[in-house]
């Protein structure tokens, strides 16, 4: 079919095209780059960075909901805990670097995203000693859990490892990300670590185990992560909660199985290494505790809203 | 004291400072990024680099001595091989990477350096899925270890630790180098990692044991070093050597240990966490060894130095 545009209907047409063209670089992102805010393509660092070299550098991930950034002392703590292990010093106070989160966010004209701080070994001069650190706050659109997951329950994938300064966010995710395609394939969401005795953690979420009406999560060798310490706090208000060494025997046991990140809130799951958990599909615990999770997060957000004004 | 310069004396101090000045710059540096000659203080990387964002890249290292990239052949193979484990493809054939370097060592008019391949997982969108590599050739000075460490032997000290994917010269050096400053205080060259049974490797080395007047080094486990595949060979020839799972009481065993790579070449160690090897000097194995060592790589100058005209 021939498509005639006359020379008046092609005005709206090119106003159109140009408002989108004007909208894209409305909508380019700014970073903070050691201090600076600074167009996230101008964001580069020199191959002499021991991130890129050896690996060594530190990150933290949250949210930025209604333009409150969720639990930022909490997610401070623990990048300022994450660098001291690596003997990394952060060149500003967490009163302002919470100030440059916030001024960040205020640049990007921003109500949701993902914010990830991030903290590398720095130019160093021989290639393995580390230097002045290079601080970066990156910011990124949220990739949400699709909703059928929710619905459905996910599977996992287990896999026999044990991450290295587990305490630490550090970048590294070497097997992780190798494991990725075999996850894929698998139809998994998520790879679960354990070290032949007990699990530990996913390789980007905290796991727990509804077992006999009682809810365990392994206790040691993991990341604490933020999601988990708050569902701890929200789940043993209305349940017998266990911090323990959980065993590989909990998978034929547990009636439910979930896990927590921050994108993920209390993700179901149904299936591991091809066993069913429970019926195969969310179990109660996990369905209340989302809901529980998403209210603790609306009260956060009220609580907070004027942080904004900083 | 007064010192007098008269206006004639200052014209050669300032001829002098000039060609010192003159020199810095025309030894600027050239790395080869993704297949492009380029100065080195231009050559960086985008921060949704893989490498930046999880650790995600390989690496290898290795010598150039009188214009000839030593065991080149050895090097890329494994660069190849760590590549294919990670799920990265090298966008050159090893024939044209190896044309590269030598390209890039003329560039430099270099006639001895060390050269660093490195591949990282690419600028990733999602922040977490490889995409295409980014291959970059560096160059920098050898860092030769100090003479007298061969006089004197080094101490190591050890730390209970599994490289991650240990087959795999990956970037990730977090364990190491959070160490380097234990490692300093205790006066030690080097960290031999263990899995609370056998030794393993130390964080930029294979180690050998003298036992009984035979050799043993970790088979399992390790980084397959190029300098210790050749030391297998040489060391073979005229003593028993055993590839095997080396346990922890090898140490009282032990009247001789050392390490081996690139630029150590055979460097004897005389104490372990405190504990005296031997007689607390070099031992008679390692002193042969490295006497073979350079032999070696004599010989293999001699008998490549016409790769240089690739």
């Amino acid at each position: 079919m021939f498509l005639f545009i006359d020379s008046v209907r092609i005005i709206p047409i090119i106003f159109v095209l140009l408002i989108h063209l004007l909208n894209v670089d409305y909508m380019s992102t700014y970073y903070n780059f050691n201090g600076q805010i600074t167009a996230s393509s101008e964001v580069k660092l020199s191959v002499s960075d021991l991130s890129i070299l050896r690996g060594y550098g530190i990150f933290d991930y949250f949210l930025v909901r209604q333009k409150t950034v969720m639990f930022l002392d909490d997610y401070l703590n623990r990048f300022y805990g994450s660098a001291k292990i690596l003997g990394l010093s952060i060149p500003v106070t967490k009163d302002e670097m919470a100030r440059q989160i916030y001024a960040l966010i205020k640049a990007n004209n921003t109500t949701d995203a993902g914010i990830r701080l991030l903290l590398t070994g720095g130019y160093s001069e021989d290639g393995y000693t580390p230097s002045t650190p290079n601080y970066l706050i990156l910011q990124h659109p949220i990739s949400w859990v699709p909703q059928k997951d929710y619905e459905t329950g996910i599977k996992l994938i287990t896999h026999l490892f044990q991450r290295e300064l587990p305490e630490v966010k550090s970048i590294n995710y070497l097997t992780g990300i190798k494991l990725q395609q075999e996850m894929k394939n698998a139809g998994a969401g998520e790879i679960l670590y354990h070290d032949g005795q007990f699990y530990r953690e996913t390789v980007r979420a905290n796991v727990f185990f509804v077992v006999n009406d009682e809810i365990f999560t392994p206790a040691e060798k993991i990341l604490k992560g933020i999601t988990r310490k708050h569902m701890l706090n929200i789940a043993s208000k209305h349940f017998k909660v266990n911090e323990i060494e959980v065993p590989l025997n909990y998978l034929d046991k547990a009636s439910e199985i979930f896990i927590t990140s921050s994108t993920k809130g209390v993700l179901p799951v149904v299936n591991v290494d091809g066993m069913m958990i429970g019926q195969g599909k969310p179990g109660p615990k996990a369905s209340f505790l989302l809901t529980e999770w998403e209210k603790h997060c609306e009260a956060y957000i009220k609580d907070h809203s004027n942080e904004f004004t900083h």
